[in-house]
């Protein structure tokens, strides 16, 4: 959202880049961190959580200023709907983040490949029924994962809000948050609330996880919209 | 307490929701992370911690321009009584500190129903004796979450008194200073130090834990009332 | 070491009361993590290590435009050493340093001794040979000690350094450097590298932990004098 | 990164002393953690995730303003690609960095010979094959040490970019973006990135670890060689 506060926009075409370079960091965090990292040895879904917190942090000061710092579907359509950026930026958007998740889900891939080990993709993709970490049904996560995700949007609009007088911590803030949302969320449905992140998994998820993505990409956009609608009447006041 | 610097406040109906969200995010956390995240596998009682601190950190970012980021009936006594915010805004900020904070443990409770499971809230209550969770009594709890309450509240008097030369820090010193403190009164009463905390869970905890709850009603506000008042002798100085 | 930027210093009793405060808050963190948080089903030592950084850098925040925010013996004879402070402040730093460590550790011994617990302070105290967690010797704890403080000593120095154009992240770097260094010396001797808290919990911790005490007295001064004077040589340069 | 900003910049002696003390940091903190920290009941490799980052992260805010903080000789080849350092420069940063790297590991050395402990420096070097704590084989090592160093270089020269808004903060982005690598990393190859940390360890690590030790040269500095040409024609544009 850092773009509300440049004199000159940056293109499309960087802020397509930066857009897809964050979400690439995204999944290779969250990711990486569930397919090697998560054992219980290690602190289990603890350093999944940090790792996507840490990817959009340190995604947000690298590239924020040109693109601001989405990395996620559902943010972008709560920032459209708050009137934050442009809805012809929407599908554009939605496709950089898509294709630098599916990037990221593809570097392991191949990582796997050539060691010759068959990574478990549909393990750390999002579920609800049996593909639930502790047996959540449809219901349940879809109203948690809209739920988590409007908290995160709603956060993300307010920090990055015009006129904010902590601009600077707005990547901190966002970062963490979502850190916060992975730790009540993992257990419920492995935490999407990105229907980037939830695709960038399900490519390679069998097929279970493809039969399930949809609720994946709705839940999350359903919340952020609400979020993006919501801001201004509850939040916006004289500061916008 | 950000308001301190705000040259025109923020109604009293945006600051009570602002209160409401803040307080509906701490519990999300603290609760959702108690709740579902906290095994040993994934590092047991840390990611609640973390999870309580990071909400108020990210909260504080969000809203704490609107309404000073309180989120707690404690700290709102203490700025009361160190002069930092008004006697009549108390009890509105108390009802709205509740009422956000019981939504957020209603959500988990429809959750849960949803998927027909039968959460434990009264785990993840407060408690002393039996459902302290190493057994200490009920005087032992009462002296820690005094303590504990009075160091919260004194941070965050200091790190938000005018003047400040870190002024944009202040969300991440106190939601951190939150986690400190719960990294040490888990162990002794599931850590409170906020009654509206301790309320959103009893509300669904069982007899046992309502019947426990005047304790960290009490504690926490004898906490900050006490942080209030001694504020302005020890610290205070030319800063304020 | 904040107070080279304010134009009035504050009075002496007000640096010596932010000093026992802070090191009232280092001590209920670390020893209190240690206490009762630290298990392996939370995250064994990790806590402890967190714990510490974040009670300095809360602390930090909070009062280090007080008193400079040493909470460390070792700080303040290093901060002298490199002209930071005064020599004729490091006597009643010292001793308020040491006040508010043990008023820490007798408010837990109060609330073991409350729900009749006979809590092990010497568990919690540090250590070498026997008591050290991998049974290191004399030597090379105190080579170790010597280390970390140096280490720990020179971050104080360059971060706090005037015309620092980072200056509001010193309270940040500091807590983070801590708790760094007891991600390492954790395992050697329950990481002192600061004397009043090692005399905070010999003082309940029996006699071995009285009789190892002037080692994590002498080694971590060692280490803060040898910060103070190599400082200007290696790091000095223009800024000072 | 930090002396673009820099009107007069340090001396080639200061900024060398910086850079070998930087890197010192980084080796005592990740071979230490790795070395007492790292057990299961400790959090596995958490800590030292961690620990690499949080060495970054001071390190840098206490001595990026004089070498601009590589501590890490593929971020310096990256950093010369981009044209923010010189290529004169190179070399002997270079050898700062190799040389405070194996201090770290030689006074862990001393601290293990002097307490008869034969401390394994094989278990925390970099490796494949074999020594891969998940049996990743070389190739699969190589592609993930340049890609994770890309990632982590570009995420370096963007948060340094004169003219960024949020300066201060490019310590914290990039000592948390090691912490993300790590969390990737560590369980395919221990986690270099840094050809200085890997020389740090492989020179006690026995004869594996030096014979493995190549591809901990060559892999982060092409990556880090990649970043550097690659991040203007990505992330550019007007601001550099």
């Amino acid at each position: 959202m850092a773009d509300t506060e440049t004199a000159v926009p940056a293109s499309l075409t960087r802020r397509l880049i930066a857009e897809a370079f964050g979400t690439y960091l995204l999944v290779f965090g969250v990711i990486g961190a569930a397919l090697f990292f998560s054992t219980p040895d290690n602190g289990g879904a603890l350093p999944v959580a940090l790792a996507v917190g840490l990817a959009v942090l340190t995604g947000a000061y690298a590239v924020g200023s040109i693109s601001g710092g989405h990395f996620n579907p559902a943010v972008t359509i709560g920032a459209a709907a708050a009137g934050r950026s442009r809805w012809a930026d929407l599908l554009p958007y939605w496709i950089a983040q898509i294709v630098g998740g599916v990037l990221a889900t593809l570097t392991f891939g191949l990582v796997g490949v050539m060691s010759g080990k068959d990574l478990d993709f549909g393990a750390v993709s999002n579920g609800f029924g049996e593909h639930s970490p502790l047996g959540f049904g449809m219901g349940s996560v879809i109203v948690a994962e809209i739920v988590a995700t409007m908290l995160f949007v709603l956060i993300i609009l307010a920090v990055t809000a015009a006129g904010s007088t902590t601009a600077g911590f707005a990547p901190l803030a966002i970062g963490l948050a979502l850190t916060l949302v992975h730790l009540v969320m993992i257990p419920i449905s492995n935490s999407s609330v990105n229907p980037a992140r939830s695709i960038a998994t399900a490519v390679l998820g069998g097929p279970d996880a493809l039969a399930q993505l949809w609720v994946f990409l709705v839940a999350p956009l359903v919340g952020g919209l609400i979020a993006g609608v919501i801001y201004r009447p509850l939040f916006g006041g004289p500061k916008g």
